[in-house]
């Protein structure tokens, strides 16, 4: 094959994106340089925070997207052809691909996977940046200690749903919150949470109240917003917020306000936004301790796959519309 | 003299507290027992947190004032007769008096004064809780380090002005905010704060962009609300927000949503509540620390004196409205 393609991001969404805001193109195959290798994408990573990186620039984020870009994101696959020493062909590799079905790259920041590692799709979601985000923001910014009480936000989830199985491993109560019954019915019988919370349900505050009669010590949040809001009376005195994710607040235009900020000074409460990119020096550890648990059967994993490269667009329209459980990935048709 | 007096705290106000908040009470000289001594008050500290612990419960925090109890308040004063072997007639302690012209209090909790210390009120202020407060907020809670931009809100007050000039003698960059030209003259001219903005006279985010052009590394925050929304932008990645005081939240019966919560995870920023209270292993080094710089008269401090016990409400209100400049204490007619 001489030709390839990706997809370009042409157009800053007005809340909820959709197809629009990408073209597919046809592009020849590309040919790594020196130090370099080709790889073949076999799944590409599908994220809440690029919907952040969407808006156009008018957030505080680093690097957003400008009209023109390659669409951002993860991806496992195998190297084809290698001019890099540390690499050969046939080493499965997780990197930041892009959305383009064969890409050139460095060495840098290009992870060689476990080979044992089956399917491929785990070094993106419970073996990859989902899983090391829940390790690194129960340990190093949670500071979590066994017995006390966690809940997390997207329950069900990439992160989520490690961070609850993770919380649990270490002698934790693991609370979900989830949008429907499915999603509550997979965390708590699927997952092995203590409980799950149906936030469509309504009444989110006193349902979590008794899921979490002792108050909460670490609030995991990926989404923000009301769920924020409901889950800070519950803190508990020096209780911690590790904010991963703000996924309630990026489709819409105008923020809402948080309310229950008192809460911080009355019981020395912490939040603290972070990024797994910023924390690489825990990365490494932090993912041979997820495969040491996977190893196990300790950890439970379930992806929601769309195939076909052309689907991604679809599949990121899903995922932040809460269609998937599990991580959201995008299976290419070549993929082994 | 047989007899003595003290405020009951009898009515949680609506809005900002008044003189009918309290009632002035005539007590027989109480009496130390066993390990126990008696204390004349000289100084009672006016402090934002005491608003709050008025508020009948309705918060999150602990221990509320509830009508009928003496009110609450540190204070300093001599040790009129002891029957506790670590202290002696004569002692300058600082402990948790309450608004009593005498007390008997237990060892516990109490703290002798350094000898030089002179006037005994620094013992409230600059060398007391609200300099404890600045030490352990700037390095425990936002780990400062040398180079940084910090900037505090309620810059002319007890601990903001400390806070500004412990982060100069860190090699910091320090901004004031403040309101009124006048609080604003003070913390440059006399404090020796790089910077002061004038929150009254508007544009407060644009004129703290001018004076922190590089953003801000820690914001230090003593009033919450509107300015707390105002400072988040400017943050830089990575940055601190220790939060010790929402004064601007205490008075108002709706509390106002804070808005650039997004910011938090755009730029990894740290927002932490505290409490000098749950740092006590850390508070004593603290106040040697800072009694070194002041004897090596690096700190400087104003107070604003209500004299007489009778002044103690009227004291707090002023202090609430923003009437002081440096700390507000209350000095009995007898004190030293």
């Amino acid at each position: 094959m001489s030709r390839t393609r990706h997809f370009i991001f042409v157009r800053v969404p007005e809340g909820m994106p959709d197809a629009r805001c990408f073209r597919l193109e046809d592009a020849p195959m590309p040919v790594p340089g020196e130090r370099q290798v080709l790889v073949r994408t076999d799944y590409l990573s599908i994220d809440p925070y690029m919907r952040r990186q969407m808006s156009g620039g008018h957030g505080q984020y680093a690097n957003p997207l400008r009209p023109g870009d390659v669409m951002i994101g993860r991806g496992v696959g195998v190297v084809t052809e290698s001019r890099h020493p540390d690499f050969a062909a046939g080493d499965a590799v997780q990197g930041e691909f892009g959305w383009r079905e064969h890409v050139v790259l460095s060495g840098t920041g290009l992870r060689k996977l476990p080979s044992d590692l089956s399917p491929l799709s785990l070094g993106l979601g419970l073996i990859g940046q989902s899983g090391a985000t829940a390790v690194v923001g129960l340990t190093d910014i949670g500071r979590i200690k066994t017995g006390e009480t966690v809940v997390v936000s997207a329950a069900a989830g990439a992160v989520g749903s490690a961070v609850g199985q993770i919380a649990r491993i270490l002698g934790c109560r693991a609370v979900g919150i989830a949008g429907g019954a499915e999603k509550c019915r997979h965390v708590v019988a699927d997952l092995g949470f203590d409980a799950c919370v149906d936030y469509k349900a309504g009444d989110v505050a006193s349902k979590l109240a008794a899921a979490a009669p002792d108050g909460v010590d670490i609030y995991f949040d990926n989404v923000g917003g009301e769920i924020l809001d409901a889950v800070l009376p519950l803190m508990r005195q020096n209780g911690r917020v590790p904010i991963c994710g703000q996924i309630s607040q990026y489709n819409t235009t105008e923020r809402r306000g948080l309310r229950n900020v008192g809460v911080l000074l009355d019981k020395c409460v912490m939040l603290q936004g972070f990024r797994i990119g910023n924390h690489l020096a825990r990365r490494d550890a932090a993912l041979e301790q997820l495969m040491v648990w996977y190893r196990e059967g300790r950890l439970k994993y379930r992806e929601t796959v769309a195939v076909g490269f052309e689907a991604a667009p679809a599949a990121l329209v899903n995922m932040l519309s809460g269609g998937n459980i599990g991580k959201q990935v995008v299976r290419l048709d070549d993929a082994t």
